[in-house]
């Protein structure tokens, strides 16, 4: 009998693109897909997840595609408020999204767990597939640029990746427990593909990987490893990426992503545009269209990464 | 030389306007309103102060007027979303008045006490007089009715002042300090009058009252103590305070009132609508116009109030 789940790894924008394909392409119970919380944050006093949020909202079909992040139909009066009182303003909250950083907020303080929280809030919203954050314990990405560590919001948000980035670090990452469905998930003996979702590998993949346990809990779990690159053409298709690469001198490349997560890797889908100079990359190489601007896009990416999986289960 | 400053003891919306006519016709060092923070609550995890946010928004000319509470200009995407994630609805939070609960929550989190962010609000919103609450400790209004006790807003906004309300109690009065700069002034030998404000007396005066050294404080600052009527022909501008008169056997007229702020009273503004069944109540009565409407009924009505407390002062 083959096997049935499916467990991906993702940032925001674009990871949450193809879960959104991977979603409407395999039945709600075979897919869960895993959120980044080490760009998570407290500000104003809220308690912020940005990955798991954009999500949330993306598979509730509530996310704003032009901005890539936070709601549709958002209004902005809480933010044209907070200022007037001292508020700190650069990371901008929209009234709607608020409503999630104080529901949540609420919860945890009350002891509820972010995985229980956002279990909740998924069901609420309607979506049928699992989202679960990477870990309930904290951990925190934070940058090194010429002038020191900085929280990753400051760097990303704040500075808007201005800073040069010489180094990243995971605080708390090695103590962090990764969240158990997850563990459960990959222990099951029936995980047809672990999926990379074209997300920034160093802020948004690695914080996943970098907890304990959890590359030999890919490793175990037998399933193909299959990722889809973030860069299309030489050029991130949204977000710091290639930039980060080329500071922490890494080739910026579809190719350069693929070095990177080394042999983690089994299957690597890369975009036509890269076709060329992809080369060996220590993974069977799928090209495809890697570019989701429509639903169909996300579906079809869905479904040729996991038909790269299952050909790669098959060979074994 | 006469004496010069004038402490007003307030409410919400009733209190708030003859508030705002007082630091119309005073110089704002001369001016020290006292909110209540009995219904103080903590909701959706927030800090809530309905009482001192009404004062700000009406001293800063922010407030709705049509509604009494809240800011004017207002959206409501935050409401119409937290109902989806599963969070409370019935206590209304606009966008716009949810910066300032968020801000404070913040800020009392890290241990600033409610008069520090209130005096930094209402600095940053540019209100000249000093806003205070009436404690930095925690008061808490609950009222008994026919089920037993329930908290303040549980019976103010939740069920709509419905229930037959029994008995008050204000929890934690007896062991709150009364904040410093009121106990300051009261004890300064340079206070003008004592005002009690058109607010309900049993709800917003008296939980400021309760606490232990302030009626003696007022005593002892020697300044003539003025009440507005909230009651004008037998019935309240806003809010429950007549039929709460009568739910506590209390006759609920303009007298009524007077009688229960006993020997407390020196002088005391009722309507000209209750001028005939006013009668004999134990402190000097002055008719005026009491409905504040417009702007210069609410400087009128105070320069009335402050010529009556003047007066008394005269003749002592």
């Amino acid at each position: 009998m083959s096997k049935r789940l499916v467990v991906a790894l993702s940032g925001g924008v674009g990871g949450a693109k193809l879960a959104l394909g991977l979603s409407r392409v395999l039945p709600a119970e075979e897919l869960l897909v895993v959120a980044n919380t080490g760009d998570d944050f407290e500000h104003l006093g809220l308690s912020i997840s940005p990955d798991v949020d954009t999500l949330t909202y993306v598979l509730a079909g509530l996310d704003n595609p032009v901005a890539g992040w936070g709601r549709r139909d958002e209004t902005w009066s809480f933010m044209d408020s907070i200022g007037e009182l001292g508020g700190e303003g650069w990371f901008r909250l929209g009234d709607r999204d608020l409503a999630l950083h104080v529901e949540r907020t609420r919860r945890l303080r009350l002891g509820q767990t972010l995985s229980e929280v956002t279990s909740d809030i998924c069901r609420r919203l309607g979506i049928g597939v699992r989202v679960v954050p990477m870990s309930d314990d904290r951990v925190r990405t934070r940058v090194r640029g010429d002038a020191g560590w900085i929280d990753f919001q400051d760097y990303f948000v704040r500075q808007q990746c201005r800073p040069v980035v010489h180094e990243l670090a995971f605080d708390g990452a090695t103590f962090a427990r990764p969240q158990a469905d997850i563990m459960a998930a990959l222990h099951s003996g029936d995980v047809r593909a672990v999926i990379i979702c074209p997300s920034n590998p160093f802020i948004s993949i690695e914080p996943i990987l970098a907890m304990s346990g959890m590359r030999d809990a890919i490793k175990v779990s037998g399933a193909p490893v299959v990722a889809v690159s973030p860069i299309i053409g030489g050029q991130a298709v949204k977000g710091p990426t290639a930039k980060m690469m080329g500071e922490l001198g890494l080739e910026a490349s579809a190719a350069g992503v693929a070095a990177r997560y080394g042999d983690l890797l089994d299957g690597y889908i890369v975009d036509h545009a890269d076709a060329d100079g992809i080369g060996t990359v220590g993974a069977r190489v799928t090209i495809a269209k890697t570019l989701m601007t429509s639903l169909q896009d996300r579906e079809t990416l869905a479904r040729v990464t996991l038909d790269a999986a299952d050909a790669l289960a098959s060979q074994r």
